[in-house]
């Protein structure tokens, strides 16, 4: 079997999920999925000082969580490999203060899930390391002030915003054989349709997205049949409408199809807007419903293809529009 | 031969570097290795509106550089990995719009120029890909008001202060023999020392790059003496001595060692206080004098260990301490 990417995605047969930890916020734990989540806070300061500190508290429960299930300690994980939203990505760069292994910080804003996944996978196929832990984290307080406004200012939301999913998730690969594993992945191409509203991501990233899946099919000569469930990251309402049509245009079959953004809340009854964005979105989405799922064979074989707007503050200040990416990573039932 | 890593260490077989580009500041430029380098820029704002859009010009300066040495184009190169310093990893995300191939985006503060370069070593090493282009880039002015003060408020500098350097570097990785080769890597911790001060970073950053170095040495049994030259990333003055201290403290024959920090500028007549720092450092003078003379089997073997510290502002106002990591690659003329 060659190992050598087919276009932008690779199969793999040797890397499997052996555990996951999951933490959600007050609003997480009150959607449809909060009961599949190991553990919820209810105050977004979590007993610390800022917002930034309870998010990486919340980062370190899920880590703690997911290696105490393995009986695992820091040290017998070969690599961590982590994102977060935060300038520049603080929360994972400042818990890995207290991991002591080698450490590799990664950037795709919410797609910081499945990118995270797919190099993990890489590095496990390829026979460098046994054990890799990837950690992903956002925090609604933290990523408003990062990205928008305080959210003292209480400003003003547009119809089009999303909410950034406030949780923390942990996930292992290894080597080891396990009830689920990494299929394949597609890396995703940084895409800019030139929208510049860091109030309307969903619409910004639906063309990554488009790109992402598109590549997959193509590449891996698959449809969405190929799959019981497709998910994006966190598109939420508008985007997740966007994307369809695109799709739809293209005479493509959208079947089983849906956005974590919208599966993560109740949107006819959750404060949320459009649905649900950042990092923990559908790493929460998939980690903590999912992949249980996948785990009792309820699902056979799902794609999960996180979007992430790569902006700067900075840069839409200057009025530049936004870069947008999506990485894929298929997750299997093992037989 | 087994991939599988060594510790924190993984040697190599089938990486080699085929190109580069470079392009420096106006500082660099008249330094001691000012010659080296393929082009200079004379003006911090290189015909654009910020210095933001001046770091991105240099970027894809580099980018077409090294892709023309090799007559190739964007769509030739499997796969691109790039860092730099801005939040959030700006420069990159942002001129892989027009790339159109696969992206990752890693994050290692200073040490991105090691850290990329790993990374994509191994997954050329693994066969996933056959051309890796790996880019990193930092820019005084843009630097300066990410993490301190706009360089317009002429905030007095501490003694301790390193001079972020202003360059651009794109180095292309391949599994085709070629006169360099990537022979070892080794991935560094996260270590933190309680350094609160964003004016320090040499001292901060030492204890970082001993851990590294020590853990390379070990794992892979060698010792300074096994290279032509040993070079840190931007601990400048300060860092670069106390991490000599660190290693004599160890019984640690120090020979043939030196900073990038301290090569890339005339320190007794440059105004850089205690030297380069920033990713684009220990690029500038790993792409731009040392491996011509890799080439040239002037150099038969050297390791570059890039520093990095991983502050967040928004940390540093919490009073929070510094995060710091360095990343190892050994660079070796193939006979």
């Amino acid at each position: 079997m060659s190992l050598h990417f087919l276009g932008n995605s690779v199969t793999l047969e040797n890397v499997f999920i052996a555990s996951s930890g999951t933490v959600c916020g007050p609003l997480e734990y009150l959607g449809p999925l909060g009961s599949c989540f190991d553990k919820s806070i209810q105050d977004y300061h979590y007993g610390e000082k800022s917002f930034e500190k309870a998010e990486r508290k919340m980062l370190r429960d899920a880590l703690d969580i997911c290696l105490k299930r393995e009986r695992l300690k820091y040290h017998d994980v070969d690599l961590y490999l982590g994102s977060d939203l935060l300038n520049q990505i603080t929360s994972v760069n400042y818990l890995a203060r207290e991991i002591m292994k080698p450490f590799i910080g990664v950037y795709g804003a919410c797609s910081g899930f499945a990118l995270s996944l797919a190099l993990g996978s890489l590095l496990v196929e390829a026979g460098f390391v046994d054990r890799v832990m990837t950690m992903v984290s956002s925090h609604n307080a933290s990523a408003e002030r990062q990205y928008r406004y305080p959210v003292e200012y209480g400003v003003q939301k547009k119809a089009t915003t999303t909410f950034t999913a406030t949780g923390a998730v942990a996930t292992l690969l290894t080597s080891q054989k396990q009830l689920v594993k990494v299929e394949a992945i597609t890396l995703g191409r940084v895409i800019d349709y030139g929208q510049t509203d860091a109030n309307d991501m969903g619409r910004a990233m639906a063309p990554a997205a488009f790109d992402t899946l598109m590549n997959h099919f193509q590449d891996l000569k698959r449809s969405f049949h190929d799959y019981d469930l497709v998910v994006t990251g966190d598109l939420s309402m508008y985007g997740h409408q966007i994307l369809k049509e695109m799709l739809q245009r293209q005479k493509i079959d959208v079947v089983r199809y849906n956005d974590c953004g919208c599966m993560l809340y109740d949107l006819s009854h959750q404060p949320v807007f459009q649905g649900g964005s950042g990092c923990a979105c559908s790493a929460l989405v998939t980690m903590g419903s999912l992949y249980p799922q996948l785990k009792d064979k309820k699902l056979k074989r799902i794609l999960v293809v996180s979007t992430g707007a790569l902006l700067s503050p900075m840069m839409s200040a200057q009025k530049e529009s936004i870069p947008c990416i999506a990485h894929a990573i298929s997750l299997e039932a093992v037989e």
